[in-house]
């Protein structure tokens, strides 16, 4: 490619370079750079268009792994209407990835489709430190688009073989099976047997929990996934309680993810939260331990999650030669 | 175009798309949105980078005009050993123009010709409002990448006839008036003989003060562009004082404007600003008066230009079937 030149990645781009385990690796990185002090994340900031019930939001990061750093911005909105108004997702999203010595956009991708990987990564990771050694079974609840990745990602950490999914859709169930009946013993079940596996993913939308801690099993790991925005709460307060409670991150979870309503009302504090998902990764605090019973993982999405599955795609599109470079950056313009 | 598709836009398409009068309006507009509380626009955010000698700014923004609205984000650096490192420009921007309705990337654009317009249409506007009527002179003190615009802003809002440019490079000078000469009488000229002109633009970097209260004319108006970040400072304070004192935004001059110096040391405070520029747009308060001696314009540069400025540019580009039209995004996705 030549100088300066910006690589355009479509969804079908994103996908083709996106190898799962490798990302899992980079947001695994990702996490850990963020804990050890090197990585830099603003905060999100937030335009609010009641107008279109909608949202924008921008996400920029930088982070530096052992043997990498990378930097960029995802813009990212949530449009609740977008499929019913517009035949389109209710998140869409761009990133821009820069290289940090320079400044110089190296790549601009679909960041719908990196969105959804780099979520399936966290649960990963998580899933990696956190869920028993022999899991060999995953529920599901929730079928829509960001369950996918969440069994293309925990299945390459733990060797699964069973996965019940659960929705109200049973268009989306039979979706999901039909994507996974080859590679998987796959079946549509209630959310009592979903939430019974070895591993548990929830990602809904809900505002009242639809897991109780009747449901999950004695040692079963939680990923809760779908909780991005006041008042989102899909797992019973008794649950999280109960549980071994490890959080993306203090400021976006408190404040958006799985345990912002039972803090907001004072049910659950500091002493509840066993720690970050950076803190195990770095080893500054054990994963599961022989005495854990249920563990759960409240995932709220970070922007360093997003730069490091976007170099992944980066690096591998560019080797491949894949994508559409543009002169997007003139050097005349000095 | 096909539905839901980006168009791309290079530098040449966006110099090609953006008629400077018309850049200016929307610029106008935008100050107007902004000042009536129909724009938002988060803080900047910051990634340093010291490492690298650099770092990077998200600036997003909405904003709702009479009969138009726009959404998007400029990601934008500052790596001043670009051009001896890389032969890049110190500054480069990629801008991310959304359809707010639904968050579709209508248009992915060079957001490094885009700044420099957007500059050169807020001192057009500031001089619009602030410079006496038949102002026939123009002073640019700093003949870098970004004076260029000022001329081609200014002279669409005064009578400009006589030009005189003023630079420590001989070189930067002769491109200058070659660049301009067949439309203006331009000369080299000292900073006092450009400072004596009825409108003076700084465009330098400086932290000590090159213009001081003295070598401006008794009806001179200033637009005070260089200062970008804490401790540049372009005009003596002395200068700042006397004059009535326009800015684009509170919080960004008082933290990096031309003012942020004598701000920070108490020399300058809220008594003497006059107002925002947007306050005179709407007519709130008055732009220049009889009895007014020399005016400034400390100009930061903000969020909402660059959204107004990418809304002239796409909507002439895609008029005009400009740019390269890609799928980014896919509605299948859903």
């Amino acid at each position: 490619m030549a100088e300066h030149e910006t690589l355009l990645l479509n969804p079908q781009d994103v996908t083709d370079n996106a190898k799962m385990g490798e990302v899992i690796r980079a947001v695994e990185d990702a996490f850990a750079a963020y804990e050890r002090g090197d990585a830099q994340m603003p905060a999100k900031s937030y335009i609010d268009l009641p107008q279109y019930n909608g949202d924008f939001r921008s996400m920029p990061a930088y982070l530096e792994a052992e043997d990498w750093d990378a930097a960029g911005i995802k813009w990212v909105n949530v449009h609740p209407d977008n499929p019913e108004d517009y035949d389109l997702p209710t998140v869409l999203g761009t990133m821009v990835y820069s290289d940090p010595r320079n400044a110089v956009p190296l790549a601009i991708m679909d960041g719908t489709t990196l969105t959804r990987l780099r979520t399936g990564a966290a649960a990963a990771v998580a899933t990696k430190h956190l869920a028993v050694e022999d899991a060999t079974s995953l529920g599901i609840v929730g079928a829509g688009v960001q369950s996918y990745t969440q069994l293309e990602g925990i299945s390459q950490v733990r060797p699964i073989e069973e996965v019940v999914v659960s929705d109200v859709s049973e268009r989306a169930v039979a979706k999901f099976i039909d994507r996974f009946e080859d590679e998987f013993d796959v079946r549509a079940g209630s959310i009592d047997e979903a939430a019974s596996c070895d591993v548990l993913s929830t990602v809904t939308p809900v505002e009242e929990p639809i897991v109780s801690r009747e449901m999950v099993g004695e040692h079963t790991h939680v990923n809760a996934m779908g909780a991005d925005a006041e008042g989102k709460h899909e797992l019973a307060d008794e649950l999280l309680l109960a549980a071994k409670l490890v959080i993306d991150d203090y400021t976006q979870t408190t404040h958006s993810g799985e345990i912002n309503v039972p803090w907001a009302a004072g049910v659950l504090d500091d002493e509840d939260i066993y720690g970050e998902l950076g803190q195990i990764v770095v080893g500054e605090r054990p994963g599961r331990e022989a005495a854990d019973g249920v563990t759960v993982f409240d995932s709220t999405g970070l922007a360093i999650q997003d730069v490091a599955a976007a170099h992944v795609v980066y690096e591998h599109a560019e080797e491949k030669g894949n994508g559409y470079p543009f002169q997007l950056v003139d050097s005349r313009l000095r």
